[in-house]
Order: C-alpha cells, then structure tokens, then sequence
C-alpha cells in the first residue's frame, strides 16, 4: 500500500468537516480560517515507542494518548481545539494496526472537535508527532507567567495512577485496570481549562510531575510555593496498590495530564463549580519567596522528588 | 543537560521576535496573531536518517533540509511563511550535534521570515518533523484541484540533481558539489510561489516526483497531461554527469523540492518574469482525457517511471 492509498483508507475521512477547515488533507498544504478576532494556541508533542508508552500498548489506546497528550497543552493554555496534523513513522504499514490506531485516534478527536487536517507518514522505528491548534481570545489564555502570591496551588483528578500502572509494568506485575487505563488512555482537561479561563492567574498541565512543572510556573512568574504532600490528591485505586513510601515518588512522576493552576483564593469555590464533576483540590500556596518547598502534614519540609528527564 | 536547558540554549533564541508571535516558546502552547482576514497554510514533514537524508550528512545540513522541505510545502500554495514548531528526536544530547543542527535550521529560518515557535524534543532514533504555518489571502492559494484544459505545465529550476547525488553516494562515488549541494540543502521556491499567485491555476512541489505529484494534480482536477520528455530542465552538473539511459528515471527520481504549476499560456511570460533569475520551463500542456503521457522528441509513447514510494 502506498502513502496516499494509507491515508485515503485511514484518515481521509476520520474526522468530520469542520466550519474553520476551509481544506483539509490532499494538498501540500491544509487550510484553516482561524476564528476572527481570536489568537491561535499551538502546541507539538511526540510519542515514542517504549519511552512514552510500552511496547505492548493496544495500537487504538496509543492513537487515544497521542492525541490526548497535545489536547492537554491545549487545556492548560485554556484553548478551544480547532485542528491538528499527524506525522506518523511507521516500521511497517500493518493495516490491522492503522484502523485500530485510527479508531483510537478518531474517537477521541471527534469527542474534541478537531479536525485532522494533515500530516505525513514515513518508515521508520514507531514514533507519532501531533501539532495540535486550538482558539483563544487575545488576553484569555492560561500562561505560566501570570501567578500571583498568595494564590493557590490546585491540580485537578487525581496524581501518581499512570506511574504506579508503569512501575508495576515494569516489575511484571498487571496493574489495576482503573490504573492501567489512566496510563494508556489519559483524559485531558479540556472542558476545566476553558471554564478555568478567567478565574486562574497561571496554568500548565502535569505531564513531567508536579514539581518539576509547577516550577516552570513559579520560574515564569519569578515566584515560589509550598506544597503540602499529605493534600496530594490520589485516586482509590491507587490509595489501594500504592506503598506508602513510594507514593510521593509516583505522585510526581508524571504522565498524569491533569492540570495544575495558580488561582486567587477568592476564586476557589467558582473554579470548583467551573470544573463540574472533575475534583479540584487544594495542594499549596504560592509565596513571593523563590523556590518550591514541600512540607509534610506537620509542616516539616521533604526533599523534592526528581522530574521526569527528556535526555 | 536536560530538555528545557538543551532548548534554551540552542532553540529559544534562534528567531527574532516575529509580530504575529504573542507568545513563543517556554509555554504548553505559543500564541499566534494570525495576520487578519487571511487563512493559515498548515503543513507537516518528518525527515528520518537513512531514508530521507544519508547517515553522514552534515547537521547543519539536516537542520537546513528539514526546514526546506516544509517551506517547500507552503512554496506550493503561494503562502507566506509564518513561523513553525520543532519535534527532534535524537539518540542523545550531542552539543556539538544540536549547535551545528540549530546553526543550519536558523539560518533558513531568518531568511524565511519564520518563527520557531515551540516543539518537543525526545531520545530515540534521529528524526526531524516540522509543521510550518504561513498564511495566504482567501481564495488565493495556489491549490492541486485548479488546473486546466489547455494549460501549460511547468516547472521551476531544474530536475533531478538531488537523485543523482544520491546515486552516486549509493555507488561509492563522490558526486559533483553542486549535486550534493541540491541534495543536502534543497531551496524551496517561496519568493516563486508567492509571486505566481493569481497567474497559475494549480501548483505543487515535486518531492515524491514530477510523474507522481503532477499526477495528483490532473487527479484532484479531473484532467489529463501530455509530458514532453525533451523539456525537462536539467543543471550543468547534471547533463555532464547523468548517462543518457538514467536520464528520465533521474529526473523523475523526487527529491527536488521545485514546483510544478500549470497556468494558461497567456501568463507563461508574466510568470516568468515573477519568478525572476529562477528558470520556469514549459514542460508539457494539460488536456482533458486522463491521464499522464509521457512524450520523447518525436511525439512516441513512452513509459511512465515510478515515483517515490513512502512504504
């Protein structure tokens, strides 16, 4: 099968025609009439097999977590989801793999709104590159430079379930499947970052841990903040496996998607409404002095866990 | 060195501010001011080692050539580029490696009026994918379903040097500089496409190769091509080197990053002088029957090579 034979078969048609795509896949470009008035947030993440999802995932979840993990840059930036690109490499053109990544991909773009406007693929060792655009109004977008002493530090859901499923992976053991579906099948926070818009000062979302990305908001806003690990959220599946000694670890060893934000303490109760049935908890305050402290429920501070490295 | 000191030392300063960038790199998402009442040209291209650039190619080089081929990418629609995002996977933080990549992508970059604007960089099997923006007035673009009966077809530059270079590294030869040199660091054709907008009816950059992607013109318009063989432009280098039997396949081989546009005759001499000091050669003419037939120099059938195959 060629490339175009590929793409007509898998993708052409994935997503349905959207009112900002004025032409989609089939030209060496695609076309995109950006909502007037509006900026457009932008935002390109790669997956690779093995590193940031197992060998063995289901092909249809990786389609799920490829684009899911683009959707939530779009989240923490408070972005409407407009469209995205695919560039996918590809060992070999298996076709029960490619519908069954399609179908993953698809659905979840199809729940987003977005419009899969083009990409390439290419042979090579199995790795997938989103660029995903989404809407924003001039002003309105959740940056990380905006967070203001005083403010609390929130993180939606729950932290630490898809490093836990990974941890017990990589020990031969089968994880929880509520913790496994967590790893593989991360939701992003869509829906919470575009009602956040407004009611917090400064987001990002949790994809390298808590405290290695709650710092890139605090170096941003030339700020610091204490952070109460007993306030951690975590869900029951993970209060369940977890032992108590590794839990800090795994609750900021990332691949968590949830969003972490910065908001005036007046704001507290409508941001929780703003988030529906999505939990918003509590975990820290931001201080003008710099650096991130974690303290414990006595309030005796802890070291800082390491952050995810990319090299 | 970690991910975000590897970007800030050699990717976050490597543009000028741009004015529609409101918010570049070192946030879940950069923020473009997309220039009013004009729609954006998205494009995405992977460059893999081994498959689309010789393992030992300089990286200056590679970083040129991944940029190239995206803008090549919006060459082909007349757009004006805007900026781009970066996803690099490398086997490992090689300073030397990144300072010499981040030297030739930059270059190209600031010449190109582009932005990078963010990006992801990950460990793994070295690969380049970039997805460029540009922008380009509505219903303006140069697009594959627009061509016409009685149109000449034509193409920029000349064809085939970059596969030959390829051949002969392939053989053990050392190809004339000027060959490497359109191998190594093509030149997308973005002052040509943007000055034949409005005069030709349908344009598209020859990557895979002419046959192939003018056939996805006649495709998308519903028509047919008689290619005259003879006309093809070829470089010095090229005729000194090429033996006459490789010619066609050569020439046909991709790779070459020119365009091929067809426009009515009445404009052949006022796209010529858009395109300036770059040849625009008349290679064969539209018709309504389809599909492509190739042509010698005396009017005689004569097969149609294959194009590049992407699996």
């Amino acid at each position: 099968m060629d490339e175009f034979a590929l793409i007509r078969r898998y993708f052409a048609a994935l997503t349905p025609a959207h009112p900002a795509v004025a032409l989609g896949i089939g030209d060496d470009c695609a076309l995109l009439t950006p909502p007037p008035g509006e900026q457009l947030a932008i935002s390109s993440d790669t997956l690779i097999a093995g590193r940031h999802f197992p060998r063995d995932t289901a092909p249809a979840d990786i389609g799920h977590k490829a684009l899911a993990v683009n959707l939530s840059d779009l989240a923490a930036m408070g972005a409407q989801p407009l469209a995205f690109t695919l560039a996918l490499t590809l060992p070999q053109a298996d076709e029960a793999w490619l519908a069954a990544f399609a179908e993953g991909l698809g659905a979840l773009a199809r729940a987003s709104g977005m419009a899969l406007i083009g990409g390439d693929t290419t042979r090579g060792p199995l790795s997938i590159s989103i660029t995903v655009l989404g809407s924003v109004p001039p002003g309105r977008a959740l940056r990380r430079d905006g967070a203001q002493p005083g403010d609390l530090v929130c993180v939606t859901g729950t932290l630490g379930d898809a490093a836990l499923a990974l941890q017990q992976l990589q020990v031969g053991q089968s994880p929880d499947p509520v913790l496994r579906a967590r790893l593989d099948r991360p939701s992003p926070r869509n829906a919470a970052g575009l009602a956040l818009r407004g009611l917090a000062h400064a987001g990002i979302d949790i994809s390298d841990g808590l405290c290695g990305d709650l710092g890139h908001v605090l170096d941003a806003s030339g700020l610091g903040a204490e952070l109460q690990v007993g306030q951690l959220p975590m869900s029951d599946a993970f209060a369940r496996s977890v032992m108590p000694a590794q839990r800090l670890r795994l609750q900021n060893g990332g691949d968590d998607y949830e969003l972490c934000l910065c908001l005036p303490p007046a704001a507290l109760a409508q941001a929780r409404a703003a988030c529906g049935a999505l939990p918003l908890s509590v975990v820290g305050r931001v201080v003008a002095a710099p650096g991130l402290r974690m303290l414990d429920a006595s309030g005796a501070p802890l070291p800082a866990p390491d952050s995810y490295q990319h090299f």
